[in-house]
């Protein structure tokens, strides 16, 4: 049994955070929080969500684990009409899922959590490059780049970061130096990947959130997206796109 | 003959409140103003106008009677970009409806009043319970039930009123009480709709302007919205859907 | 060899103006500035463009005239993202086009200028009419009219100028008076044109931009937009359609 209070923004957030990858997921409620880590069918990428306990307004849970299965884009797509900071009530019962906000009430069944992909573990992954800038200023390099293509290069040199793009005619480049990132360690890393995820990613956060990006060469990369003031955390995991010439 | 001048606003929302139902219309006018009413193809719903001849600025006709065939739906999509606030002419000439705002005349083919489905009579209907609201709240909860379901259930109980809708799996309530309403009766009242309809409707009105429902049990139910500041009246009957568990 | 700098409002301008007729284009530089001129390929419009060099922030070509091949669509589509008001670096090299503006470079192949159709001379026309207008206004006409017909008709004579169209069952006039326009010759001339190509012309220009339109009798006409606050020239030959009546 679950019963909890969460800001409505926040849970709007981790639910548009899950769906660009999977339609149904498993939530862990423990002493801590609420944790839901799931892998794309395509097992190109992984989404790891987080929220400690402490960001909810109220936080129960009968068990020292609840893990329920939740179709994270029917509540999405309810949930977003939810005026943003307001207060869900969020509870099952009788093998429902609930959530309450203002004046709707909105049921759905749970999913058994034996019936959804397990949780892959996280990957541990050595990146040497680290770069922090604002999520608005990457997704304007993602939609330039996918003006020419559908893989984007990723590439941190003494030179800033750079974001580029070649189509069969014509390329992009889209550089962000010092003067446009929060964050630079300048160690040497490249690796091509998907825009298509990179895109999707990308909604989960406004302009004026902060990114961090972790990036290695071939090698999969970080994307930890601050949302909600920092109160929540929606990173994704993605598996480079293998060069081909 | 009728020659009348008729703000653009009110011009607009009557035909909009018209074509959601039909595309033809028969427009009355005598001494007390404009009336027209129409069923849809289906049976299901009837609209309903209104324009007190007090609301136009110029009200001129030439028998106490005249009937009119208008093509709601060419006159809605040119009279849509007329700016509000201005006046309209509205004249008919040689079998032509012609219409001036601004810079620009219209004019459309009149169409022959006997052939166009005959007015049904409006329904008397002993409909207990009554619903004031801001139309506004009530489209909000229409677009909440919308994501279960294409059926609704409007209830009215000591309670307030409840606009419920069951999916295969989901299910979404949302209340509106004292708080939220403007007037509330709380008779003991229930009906199924079809949410495609009820939606329509709600598009004659803006946020704001005022919507008074009354309701009967498995009873068809009247929809009265006051528009433009209550110079207009566009009012909808619909019949109930039929349970079927 | 070209290396020159434009206001990126004025880069998007020409190249939006381009491509409501052609994909690519031959771009004239020569001391004088940038010229282009194409023709559709069903030979019914022609667009002229003209950049005095004057309004470059820089300007340097290393021969008397060059002449380039640019794909004007891939060219547009990139730097419609440009952030207005900030300078583009325009510059061939190793037979691309390179552009550069804020963080983003952009590069595409130039295409053999020999490959592209030839620019016909500009039609000496005399012209009575003389119309000049917001564009704007202009736009507000055509969308009304585009709703009876998909053919317009513009008339001036000592009343003003007229835009007009005539549907199977209804009709629209939209009247442009001393009051309307900027400037209006009231010389009698009158000619139909297909409204598809003005509505696509009118994109280039916003709202309180100047249009002047010089017009004959069934006869080719001429819209001149003054965009960019005159900075840059677009303009466009249309041939009239015939009536058949």
């Amino acid at each position: 049994m679950i019963e909890c209070v969460l800001e409505s923004g926040i849970f709007k957030t981790i639910l548009k955070g899950a769906i660009c990858l999977v339609s149904e997921m498993r939530f862990r409620f423990d002493s801590e929080g609420l944790h839901a880590r799931a892998v794309d069918p395509a097992n190109v990428a992984m989404v790891i969500i987080e929220v400690p306990s402490s960001e909810f307004e109220a936080y129960r849970i009968d068990k020292d684990e609840v893990v329920i299965g939740v179709d994270v884009n029917r509540l999405y797509d309810t949930s977003r009409a939810f005026r943003s900071g307001e207060l869900v009530d969020i509870f099952t019962e009788d093998s429902k899922l609930t959530v309450r906000c203002g004046n709707i009430k909105y049921s759905v069944d749970l999913i058994d959590p034996a019936a959804i992909r397990k949780e892959s573990k996280i990957p541990s992954l050595e990146l040497p490059a680290k770069i922090v800038l604002d999520a608005g200023e990457f997704k304007k390099a993602l939609e330039f780049a996918w003006k020419v293509a559908d893989v984007v290069e990723l590439q941190s040199s003494e030179d800033g970061f750079l974001v580029e793009a070649e189509g069969d005619i014509d390329s992009i480049q889209y550089e962000v130096g010092d003067a446009e990132a929060i964050e630079l360690n300048k160690s040497e890393a490249k690796s091509l990947f998907g825009l298509e995820y990179l895109r999707e990613f990308c909604k989960v956060a406004g302009n004026g959130e902060v990114l961090t990006i972790k990036l290695g060469t071939n090698y999969p990369a970080r994307f930890a997206f601050d949302v909600c003031d920092g109160r929540a955390k929606v990173e994704y995991v993605l598996a480079p796109r293998i060069e081909t010439e």
